[in-house]
């Protein structure tokens, strides 16, 4: 397929306008296209520019409000409650994170329970931007169904991503992102398109038994990473991140996909922590002792070096996008059709 | 082997008594006797009663510190810095319990960083009493090196549990409790004892293979669950139970079984919720629909089934003891040898 190279700065503005002219207010457009070439910058392409055209749909079909205005209300000295109002997630985290940045040097550690939110991406991006203040991060979010529940057979829980970042003494943050399930469900999405089996240990059918058929999986149900450890964290985001938010659960969200339907009004929960009242000043130093004696091994890696590593490939300025999807933004950004 | 059944308060007795036999505070022998009777309770006994010769030794020889008086330092408005001064973990962990108890209410977030901490046994346990006050808690805790980090070869990690516990409308909250290890390392052990293999994937040998030899294994590294997801959740438990108080990291640690050396001096990360200034007042019937929806599976079980069951069998008011360990026990309560 052919790959046009795009200017970073260019894709930014085609995609802003593709949102504006689908029914999103421009400052909630620039929010959304910069998060998504975030990720596309960051390899993580399942959130990245493969969105636009589902994202756009959903605006102009009203289930996602792109003219949304996100509200923080605090709460609490620690806690902050932000409305995304059935808008796009990008632009509710945006303020969460101004509000945390503000709350977590004075209160040590704050967090920001994020409702009627969509899909919010690379987890892990929105928890190094606290980390690029200084901060400690936590983000749980939920999803639509796709994971059962431990000794169940049917989706219940959504894929539900942890993210963590730590502020370093230079460079970029250490940042650990992983979603729950055993693998992402795009991997399973794309051996179904190829007609390709997938390995044991990924999914149930429909009827709750383990499949290696791709297609049987996407009407079943995802595993949890870890078994039974790993289907408890889970539900520990569920909690944390639909619970605590008052928002839907993964059974109860409309898909991220398709452009029919109520909102999916997932949450997110995010926390930040200002390491200084905690550990003094030692912290920057013990990240870094920490972090020599694990490259020390031979072959030990930190999680993230791939993401730095097409991060950094990107630094030419420009990123190579697939021209069809590349000419359906184009579309996109002429109008509704 | 003989099981007599004690009496649960002649046991608690029993066992406070041995460690003030053994170097220890009253008000410290009470607050361990209590933590190891109640992980007995809980059929949680790799924590319960068979800690009490080592920490009693421990106390004696000066590795910890059975006189340590914890304090608490709050160092900002949701932010507590407790030393548990190289003596047991859990007066300090009551201690940062009340300080939580009190700030959480007030702010909507607390946190508490536990340094200079030992072996903090059933870390569900402990955020099971902010759930039982209504707060959502999460422990975070790093223990002596025993995990290989993702790619390398060597213990580096501890099996570092994170334990996650909410409030329900009735009864017992509802608790996640887990370490990051494929499997608990008591079970290496107890292969190890019977000249078991174990399966393969649980650890690597003192070269960094994957072995099925359990004493090998004992000499090697543990695999984390979850792989590469699990391995990456390591070294954020890592980062926050160990830089984030200052304490030693897994490989600085000494043994929680041993006598010998410096106190391990570990750390704890604790954080409590309080979840109407970010739920409003749908917390508890949020959680109770999340539950409703994973109990109408077939199959489907919550976290701590098992837990809750051996408490209920322990509501006769007697527990069976293995008869060497309780006279051991009672050997020591007779004073130090």
């Amino acid at each position: 397929m052919r790959q046009p190279a795009v200017k970073l700065g260019e894709l930014k503005t085609l995609i802003t306008r593709a949102f504006v002219a689908n029914a999103t207010a421009p400052e909630n457009a620039v929010s959304v296209a910069t998060a998504l070439v975030g990720a596309e910058i960051d390899g993580q392409i399942g959130h990245g520019l493969s969105r636009v055209p589902a994202y756009a749909a959903q605006a102009q079909s009203g289930k996602v409000n792109g003219r949304a205005v996100p509200r923080a209300t605090r709460t609490a000295p620690a806690a902050v409650v932000v409305d995304a109002a059935d808008g796009f997630a990008y632009p509710a985290i945006d303020l969460a994170l101004r509000e945390l940045g503000q709350l977590a040097p004075a209160t040590g550690i704050a967090a920001a329970a994020i409702h009627h939110s969509h899909h919010f991406g690379v987890a892990g991006r929105h928890v190094e931007r606290l980390a690029e203040q200084g901060l400690i991060g936590l983000i749980f979010g939920n999803s639509p169904k796709a994971i059962a529940p431990w000794g169940g057979k049917a989706a219940l829980f959504g894929t539900n991503p942890i993210a963590f970042a730590a502020p370093r003494r230079t460079g970029p943050p250490l940042v650990v992102d992983l979603s729950l399930s055993k693998v992402a469900r795009g991997k399973i999405m794309v051996a179904a398109q190829r007609g390709e089996a997938i390995p044991e240990g990924w999914a149930l059918d429909a009827d709750g038994k383990p499949t290696t058929d791709a297609k049987a999986a996407l009407d079943g149900a995802m595993l949890a990473m870890g078994d039974a450890k790993g289907a408890a964290l889970v539900l520990m985001v569920e909690i944390l991140a639909a619970a605590l938010t008052d928002s839907s659960f993964g059974f109860e969200a409309s898909s991220f996909f398709d452009a029919e339907g109520a909102p999916p009004r997932v949450g997110q929960f995010m926390i930040a922590i200002e390491p200084r009242p905690f550990a003094g000043l030692a912290f920057a130093d013990r990240v870094e002792r920490l972090i020599e004696a694990i490259l020390a091994q031979p072959g030990a890696r930190l999680p993230g070096v791939r993401r730095l590593a097409e991060r950094d490939a990107a630094k030419t300025g420009t990123l190579r996008v697939d021209a069809k999807l590349l000419a359906e933004i184009e579309t996109l950004a002429k109008g509704a059709q």
